[in-house]
């Protein structure tokens, strides 16, 4: 029995995790909260944080799973996504992105200059100081599209302007990242080499969401032929390009997931496409997705002065980001309730800032004091973005929302 | 890039059987056979016996993914099962299954009798002989409820037949595998301890059923809440199902996923759930599933007389099973058409073999010559049950094809 529990305990850890978050989100739901954060605290819960339920031998099925799933949440967000309108803000989100990188890298240096003290580091404290400064600047931009879909948000004008901020994000957090880190140690990468290959992604990936486009909108005119060679096409499509974006070219696989889905919005047979993804999300992707996240928090062991650096770090994360990107949104003339919503937006920092602070501590940049710090911030603002982000479009809408709901569910 | 090839290659692994099972799919069905022939030799060309394409450290991915969706198949399959129509067929089906259990085993010891010289083991040739024999009688189910839903014909009396027969088969087949592994090596088994948790998993699968059932249709009733839950409900009872089924009782997942589907059929949301199960299925699960098959067969090195042997040993799983389950059949008063379609309905031994034969060659049961032609046999009747259903199924009914298929995309 032993051996059978190995072999197919990834069938229990996935039921575990499908009732937890379906349960926890509509419990969230009733609270007037988004389902997503009862997914992220239902990940808490069964992680070792807390109850410590999920077997490991099934969590690299479930790394994969979530990976796949995050993939296709992006992919998703851009097939609802409407190119002219990305296009539009393509200047606004430049500015958010890169007022949204300053102010945390600023904020974070300040803070762990007071704190720092080179424990379990062999780097300048310049550069460890920095480092915490780059893990701020890190933004998951998949739980505000989540946040943003179940409140009918995603193609408002400030939904399109977080994400195009977002992503934009994503390729200056990479360069900030490849910087400080061949600072640190001159073999692990060449900026130059990095920036060409971010190019290089920008031209090809976009001939080929070009090309696929055209494709896509020649052969699905065809009528009359069985749908689901489109929506496996698309899938094909998706993956391909995150496998290449993150492999060839080093970008994040969910950017190139999000150009692939832009590629195929407005081609003919998009709204039954997206219908099928959102059922192959929901039924298993992006609840084992939202789990993981929660499932990778191991809860550290704290002292005083690590206490007051953690509050305080909490605080630089949500001010940094809150400042940075609505006084970017701000610049660009939007107005003072959309510059709030677009800072809000930003705040997550989600699996993101995790996998920055793991590479960082791996290279010896970070003082190993502050990993506890730094992953309870990671679920502090994780947890707090979609609770504020409904605050913040809070209107008369509540009947709205519940037709929106009931749309997406049937 | 190698690093990030190891950690994003499943991504290109899911991407590529996507893909060469759909083309594969459609080109089969261009030439009037079922996608699913298509889907299996995809996997074979793609695997080790051809190409050898992709990754080995994906595998341990695809590997769990394929057992969801094997898992899947047989829950959607049960949720297509009208239970009071499978009672009906439950005398015929164990009679079709006793029959098509002895003729094989007979069949098998035979032809391994002639040709058998212990090559590579240390029991005696006479188990040796009768595992060859046990080997034969394991059907692969997933491949005909996959073709007899294509054709519409899953419904049907005959189909009621075939699944009835596949699962009471399965069921002999444990038995005569612990049977004969603990006449081999007493530690392995006991026949007694085996019996006694086959009927607890038919006392308390059939309660746990019941209960669910009951339950889903009060819960079912309540209009106007948002349906997702009842989808993720089911799944998480299908998995389970499924998880005890083979950790606790040691019957084969699929059953437990079976039953779990018959559970929720009659239930007010029946339809709607199994539609988006159909959409998990073939946007994901099942391509890698059937693309599985084939992944994991490696052709062997074949002398003379082994090419004789296995001529014979396909020859003899063709014959014993359409001829013991057709006769089965038969004594029930089906009429002689559908014997012969229940007949090959049963030929099939997929994965199912393979699993066998693995643990008998562990065990030292099986002279290590005989391993290739068994795979061999395995290709053989895997991809011809689906040409044969379709033929033996063959009426004027094309255009009625044409109309299921469509309805079963939109």
């Amino acid at each position: 029995m032993k051996e059978a529990m190995h072999e197919y305990g990834f069938l229990l850890s996935i039921a575990i995790i499908l009732l937890s978050t379906k349960f926890l989100g509509l419990l969230t739901q009733k609270f007037k909260m988004p389902q997503v954060v009862g997914a992220l605290i239902a990940g808490l819960l069964l992680g070792p944080a807390v109850f410590d339920i999920i077997r490991d031998d099934s969590m690299s099925f479930i790394n994969n799973v979530s990976e796949i799933g995050v993939i296709v949440l992006m992919f998703a967000a851009g097939l609802e996504t409407d190119i002219h309108e990305l296009k539009k803000t393509g200047g606004p989100s430049l500015l958010i992105a890169v007022l949204g990188v300053l102010f945390p890298i600023v904020g974070g240096f300040g803070i762990a200059y007071l704190f720092n003290d080179g424990n379990g580091t062999d780097t300048s404290l310049f550069l460890q100081n920095m480092f915490i400064g780059v893990i701020l600047t890190a933004t998951s931009v998949s739980i505000t599209v989540e946040t943003l879909k179940e409140l009918g948000k995603l193609s408002s004008k400030s939904g399109n302007a977080i994400l195009g901020a977002a992503l934009i994000d994503d390729i200056l957090g990479i360069i900030a990242l490849t910087i400080i880190t061949s600072l640190a140690s001159p073999k692990s990468g060449n900026i130059a080499f990095v920036l060409i290959k971010i190019a290089g992604f920008f031209v090809i990936g976009s001939l080929a969401c070009i090309g696929f486009h055209i494709f896509m909108k020649k052969w699905c005119s065809n009528k009359g032929k069985d749908l689901r060679r489109y929506v496996v096409a698309s899938f094909v499509f998706c993956l391909l390009m995150s496998f290449s974006a993150e492999v060839f070219f080093g970008v994040a696989d969910i950017t190139g997931a999000f150009f692939a889905g832009v590629a195929i919005s407005n081609t003919p047979r998009c709204k039954y496409i997206t219908s099928r993804f959102d059922t192959l999300s929901y039924l298993l992707l992006s609840p084992v997705f939202f789990a993981s996240i929660g499932l990778k928090v191991v809860l550290p062991k704290m002292t005083g002065e690590i206490i007051i650096f953690t509050i305080l770090l909490v605080i630089v994360a949500l001010i940094t980001k809150i400042i940075g990107c609505g006084l970017g949104a701000k610049l660009c003339k939007f107005s003072n309730k959309n510059s709030i919503r677009i800072g809000i937006g930003m705040i997550s920092r989600g699996e993101v800032a995790l996998i920055v602070a793991n590479k960082g501590e791996a290279l010896g940049l970070m003082n190993t004091d502050f990993f506890g710090p730094i992953v309870i911030m990671v679920v502090f603002t994780t947890i707090i973005t979609p609770i504020l982000l409904k605050l913040a479009y809070k209107t008369k809408s509540v009947p709205e929302l519940e037709i929106a709901d009931a749309a997406s569910s049937t």
